[in-house]
């Protein structure tokens, strides 16, 4: 399976994966997921957000049931196992329950949920988003790309029916619990030398707009003191976010910047940047985006995307760290289609696997195969557990 | 005529134009130029580096004869004037001759130089460089467009014979003296309260690359500690330009930046920066770049550009100022054909007509009516003057 997803979308001057929503690339990696479920007789379904589900066993007849799975798309040039290790997990350990005889009790399925990362329309969770009613199919479907297409018409394009676009009560009803393995994305596990832990809970976290203005003009023959430069306007904000997010104990990045018309010889008349801003602390987070806005005058700041701290079923991750040899349960700093599905209401957990550098989003991400196999068998008794 | 120009290549959103080298806008400018040649009875000629000449005589049979123009071509969102007037100025210059019954004593051509603000493959003055060999067609036909696309293949699909680009003696040997007319692009002669003035030379300036390279990560799970974030480094680029700028007098701006990957959720790894830098002393300009690339540790510069100081032939410039009731004469920071010309050997002026603003390189570029009108009496008595 995981020879069969490497050459998908990777780009061969960098090494990176861009497997962005509803573009050819993905339309290969959910092919593959077709024919995984295919190969294992298990029923395939598309819900009214665009994800797929791979079903055994009759949740509508049985009652709801298990879901392992995770995402397939990439941030641009991401690595190999920011979701897809969860979904090739989650195949695997159907494997290994039939191997070992296992009959589930309850219906199981892997799932792949769509356009996680949000790195073509800029909203991450897009999918269990929908799916779940957190985001309304109006805004959804009218994101626009860097080209101006919008998601809709991308949907349309790629086969979906855009006009059912939205939450769908019948897949969510279908749902009992779900679980999420996901590679780790810091080094909590390289510290603590173990392979696997639990997810405790997802800091507050939000993206904000900054807009800078500034007046086109020419590099050459404009005066220093007659100029409106939004340059140095960037350069407060990206300086200003580092020191606000350590006087507050959070993390702030500026990662995405637009530059008009970014010509070598122009001044230019507008900067955009974007803020992504973490911690264990909301009020610590809110902190930091007023002073990082505080420090630049005129500069128009809009809140793109706000969630709150996502505290997963505390019985439930408190079972499988007991189940899991006394793993260790973790915060993280990154957003996922299983808090999404938390927030909703769904009894979910997270299993991280060890990450060896802690670099994630980016080409060198690296598990270990031994951790890999590791995180593969602590899903496998999960499941099993969980459908006994 | 300048009706005609308005709507090319004219971007809806911003008002701006973008007229870039060998696109189907500059195909319709060029349709344009050859329509006011061919409306005037003048012969069309194109010459081995893709500029437009328009001959009224034959220079080849009564020698070198006065040629006038510009350029048609624009800067990512530039403005009306920077280019067109000077073209359009050169056309009303040739039926003010007619109208008033000149018969020239010297073939008169108007010129249109291909690609002069670089915005498409990065170099200015392609076209005249090509003319007068100071740039190797080798080097002109590799560069390349943002998605890639070669300089050589654009050409060759606007149907020019890139076998033979390169240097061109043929076209050289017809040209005895160049004026070029161009919109201000400061506050020069605002300051002066004078509608034209003569060009007496252009600053040194130059473009420098700017390699800052870091480690791709996650923007929520990667310790501040952990991060090799390069847009820190950005900021420090764009301050130290401004900062050592002022110190030496010079001007510099950070006017064009590429992030990678540029994701709202990734800690770049890699950011270019492009430096402009220009001062009235070469020694100063590049102490700005030095003190910039010293600023930053780690820091990759490349020089892609250096133009040493251009003077105008001065004799040719003062009997010009005489010719026009005492005009100033003043320095300019920014690079023209005018000048690639006159490095070449060829006696070559510039008049320059008032801008109100000193805004260049913008949609809000502008020159009040009576100064454009000021500007084409000032040229065509200099025609008259050169041509006698």
């Amino acid at each position: 399976m995981w020879a069969d997803l490497l050459p998908v979308g990777r780009h061969a001057g960098t090494g990176g994966y861009r497997r962005f929503a509803w573009t050819r690339e993905d339309a290969t990696l959910r092919e593959w997921f077709a024919a995984e479920a295919a190969a294992r007789g298990l029923t395939l379904t598309l819900d009214r957000a665009g994800n797929q589900w791979a079903w055994w066993g009759d949740p509508d007849a049985d009652g709801p049931g298990v879901v392992v799975g995770s995402h397939l798309d990439s941030v641009p040039d991401g690595g190999a196992f920011d979701g897809p290790l969860g979904v090739v997990s989650a195949f695997a350990a159907v494997d290994a329950l039939r191997a070992a005889g296992t009959a589930p009790n309850r219906p199981l399925a892997v799932v792949n949920f769509g356009d996680e990362e949000g790195a073509r329309f800029g909203v991450a969770c897009t999918g269990s988003r929908l799916l779940t009613g957190a985001m309304a199919p109006e805004r959804a479907l009218a994101l626009t790309d860097g080209d101006g297409v919008a998601a809709g018409e991308a949907m349309r394009t790629a086969g979906l029916d855009v006009a059912h676009v939205g939450r769908d009560d019948e897949t969510l009803r279908r749902v009992g619990t779900f679980v999420e393995l996901h590679v780790e994305q810091g080094r909590g596990l390289v510290d603590l030398d173990r392979p696997v832990a639990v997810a405790g809970s997802i800091w507050p976290h939000g993206r904000w707009r900054i807009d800078l203005a500034g007046e086109a003009n020419h590099a050459g023959t404009t005066r220093l003191a007659d100029r409106h430069d939004p340059m140095l306007a960037l350069a407060t904000v990206v300086q200003q976010a580092r020191s606000a997010a350590e006087r507050h104990d959070a993390v702030a990045t500026c990662g995405k910047v637009r530059v008009e018309p970014n010509g070598v010889n122009a001044i230019p008349s507008h900067v955009t940047a974007w803020l992504d801003a973490r911690g264990a602390e909301p009020g610590n987070v809110r902190a930091v985006v007023a002073e990082v806005a505080a420090a630049v005058t005129g500069a128009s700041v809009t809140e793109e995307s706000w969630t709150d701290v996502t505290r997963f079923d505390r019985d439930l991750a408190a079972r499988l760290a007991v189940l899991l040899d006394d793993a260790p349960v973790l915060a993280t700093g990154a957003g996922h289609d299983a808090g999404v599905l938390a927030t909703a209401g769904i009894p979910t957990a997270m299993l991280f696997v060890r990450n060896p550098t802690g670099v994630s989003h980016s080409p060198a991400e690296h598990a270990e195969l031994d951790d890999c196999l590791a995180g593969v068998d602590a899903l496998t008794r999960v499941v099993a557990e969980l459908v006994a």
